[in-house]
């Protein structure tokens, strides 16, 4: 079949790649002329000659509203715009309705998979009509993993965003889990070799997993990580996810803990704790006798003649 | 090669197996005459007629001192004890200790794998001299998975439990990932078919893993979990990681996070919970008009004959 | 001055009594009659006789748009209308600019203090013009507290309402604080008198506080809170916090876990948690030997005539 | 009565000075001799000349054992020790078995109030015998608060460094909630005096507290905490507090966040963040087209003359 595809960045300049490969010709358009395969939306449609059209918007979410905008204007009754980027669910039903004002369907597919994706294949989640999805499907078929699963249709409209969104929710928290077992092991003495327990677990444990598989090509690279900052950016749908929870009154205690990590993460000063510290120095806290308790014992000064007991006797 | 097992429960029933049809000898013993190879430990030890001898004990982690310390008293210099249940690795310096001093060697091992182990393999960490861990290492082949993973020298004595409980740690929060996704997609009505959405998960996405798996298979016998009491346990080593993260600084809020769930989810009703229900009580929380904004709007009592605005205004 | 004052709730009605008390005519109305000083808005307005007004909307958060709307139509350029409601802050923006379109000032102002406001006086947290609050000044200090604190003019239209949201945040993580502390003293048997700490932690602590002081109270009525459910209410504005500091990427690990356990505490059985368990008896967590090692011991079955080693090997 | 008080550090002090202003002997004793009134601990001994004997410990906890087995070579059967430090509870038992084997008494005492104690007094949680308690009563009535508040014989040896304990974990999650409602206010461009709206807060609100007053204190001298750096020390009680939670299967979420917030604000660069980020670079996180939803415009290439739609197509 013949498919356009808006956005050809490294999600969508692969997947073009791939649905070539299943066979299919793609009709693609990016502002950069150098990879674009037409000059503008228009020709991009002329050049669909088979009908129903199929279109996939793979555009960062911010740009979606406009590229749909304009599809309307240029699309006829029974065609089918994809979005395919990381939109926010709750604008798909603007945007099914905007299309379908116009008879144009509308299906939403979140896509994960990353740069494996051209050689693995895509895991899709879409939401949209039996009848728009059908349409679709061929290229469906084209960007998903070989096996037998990497494909639903979630729902009505919006329910492929929320299927991706919630997995990139989960995806947070299970890295946050490897993130603080590994800082774990690393600073206990006991695990002489962090690198080959975390080889270890590829096989045979519970925590098996293709994350796992990530963390153990990093490590193979720079076992001590020297070479990363400990920064991490998060892309909305983690936001989105502790959002939905809210609105939902679903506790999400372990997704939301991954998120506030990658905003502290970004912290150079963490503002709450120059408030924690301001209070503490109030109350005296750093500077009080029983407070040292924990701390290190050469900022006590001791006069030994007087015994064991006059040892322990710190002036402070 | 010779093996003695203490313990024939689920894990050591199936260790057993498994070793022996890599063509090691066993010689399991249990307290439940029915599956013991023997009457009793000294029973075991002689039919242990290779030296250096090396026994496995694979029994709960309270009744570990205790066999460690009948084995002290029946082994030989050179032989080798592995702990493989889950003791909290500080005891196994203990452990080392009191058989190292009649030049009896001891290797800690964590084993992961369940009731999967017997036929796809158990995930091994141990800890130990090379010496010791070389005398046990035909068992370790047997018992591990077939591939190039799942078996893991980690360091000295204590290494192994250490790697074990980090293990069981990161496996508290990946579930807790899954479990509050799940419960995201189950409250939204966005998507229509949760189970199939999980499945789709398998292939192609970031967050494929063997516990996404097994949730699949959850799923498969029973779409809502309905005839699954929202109920965990916890073993002790997730504990044990919280613990030792908080004596290491190391932040873990998302493993703690996934602890305390499994606390609340034990309590019928959450004492926490009533003192905040009581202060709320005590500065009328529930009763002011102003917080009933986000209530049922059934409980407002409205008269309607004095336009949009009188039906805004609530009685209370 | 007069005032008007829509909504005479549990807040409102005794707003309107301490507004009277400092000399102030009040005209109050509420859907009920019984009452109300008036038969509705257009009559409320009219005896406003002096110039400019001020009308004070005291009603649940999703009343407060056909209210203001039917205000707009009958003030006059020049008046003010004050929303003392636990309106979210984005909302004040549209309030404001539908009443401005008209020449009429607003002003929001968060208002605390609950049942105890009447005697104690409120807390006033509000946003506005500099006019518009001074056309609002004595009324508020009628209001507030005697002291020199308990009154903001915190920012623009929305500063107020945002105040009283991260008011409402922080007071759902220290009433979190006090709950885990008791709840933690009570489970131990450390102490023997928990209410008596409490009590005593009313002077000379660092933790003194008016929550405290309530908690106590509660406390005294009911030592173990036996005749309290352990279920919360959450009223909006804490939900809206952690939506507030998602958006700005503020970590809010104690607000949003002060949430959460308001959440739980309002399930019967928590989906995520069956979900948990469910993975749990996939991989036979709950069946195999090893992890048996914190239950209770009487459900090992031991044969106890081969010495120690013997009583701690489990059949399971 | 006679008082022995050993330490005199900023704590022990300033409690030598009240008790001394409450009318009574202190003979206290430090390794610094300049501060100090007696040379060594059987100096300070000999002067105590009435029976029973009270001798007050305010040193470090990890001084307090030696101390007290020096006290246990010098003291008579009858005398009493006091430990008011920030001992662990589990530590008393052992100080309580030692004296109490040559018959001296023994009582535990969480003291609070830092540098305000001179002149406000301390609050006060003991625990130990009824007998023991009574002996040092007259100490404890100089050292509390002039209220009714601040005092309490919380039940048997460890009660009061339990409660004490308790006390801290609760203190730090109130701090928290503090600070984390500080950063968001600041954060947003709302509300733009925010040292006024904690000022406001002080009274009337539900949230009013000593913390409170200390945090405005903080913010008096300098609004924006600009001369505080983000750096929060934990004294050891918050760790056992959570480590207790944990013991006891009590969920603690917001006191363990609030002290892994002070843990992570003494790291530099996060190790786990390390790990996210390395995991993230693996699946090519930051470079997918999709992913840049969320970032800064600047970085995407247009090209305009494309109409509406092509403006919104990144080239990434």
């Amino acid at each position: 079949m013949q498919l356009g595809l808006i956005g050809l960045g490294k999600m969508g300049g692969n997947m073009r790649e791939r649905v070539r490969r299943a066979g299919h010709t793609v009709v693609g358009y990016d502002t950069n002329p150098e990879i674009s395969d037409v000059a503008d939306l228009p020709a991009l449609v002329e050049q669909l000659t088979e009908s129903p059209r199929v279109v996939w918007v793979m555009v960062p979410a911010k740009f979606v509203s406009p590229v749909v905008q304009e599809l309307a204007g240029l699309l006829d009754e029974g065609d089918v715009v994809v979005d395919g980027g990381n939109s926010k669910w709750i604008n798909d039903h603007h945007h099914a309705d905007l299309l379908g004002a116009k008879g144009i369907g509308y299906v939403d597919c979140g896509v994960s998979g990353g740069v494996w994706g051209l050689e693995n294949g895509y895991a899709l989640m879409c939401g949209g009509s039996v009848e728009d999805v059908a349409k679709v499907q061929p290229v469906f078929d084209a960007l998903k993993p070989p096996g037998e699963y990497g494909f639903v249709h979630a729902g009505e409209v919006g329910a492929g965003h929320f299927a991706k969104m919630v997995h990139n929710g989960i995806e947070y928290a299970i890295m946050q889990a490897y993130a603080e077992g590994w800082e774990l092991l690393a600073a206990s003495g006991e695990v002489t070799d962090v690198p080959a327990v975390f080889e270890s677990w590829r096989e045979g444990t519970v925590i098996r997993s293709w994350l796992l598989d990530l963390a153990c090509l990093a490590l193979a690279k720079d076992p001590n990580l020297e070479g990363i900052r400990g920064y991490a950016e998060d892309s909305g749908e983690g936001r989105w996810t502790v959002e939905a929870a809210i609105d939902l009154a679903v506790p999400a205690p372990a997704i939301s803990a991954s998120l506030f990590a990658r905003f502290a993460s970004r912290q150079d000063d963490s503002p709450a704790m120059k408030m924690v510290a301001a209070m503490r120095n109030q109350f005296g806290g750093h500077a009080t006798m029983a407070e040292h308790a924990g701390e290190d014992p050469d900022t006590r000064s001791d006069t030994s003649e007087t015994g064991p007991g006059a040892q322990g006797v710190s002036k402070v």
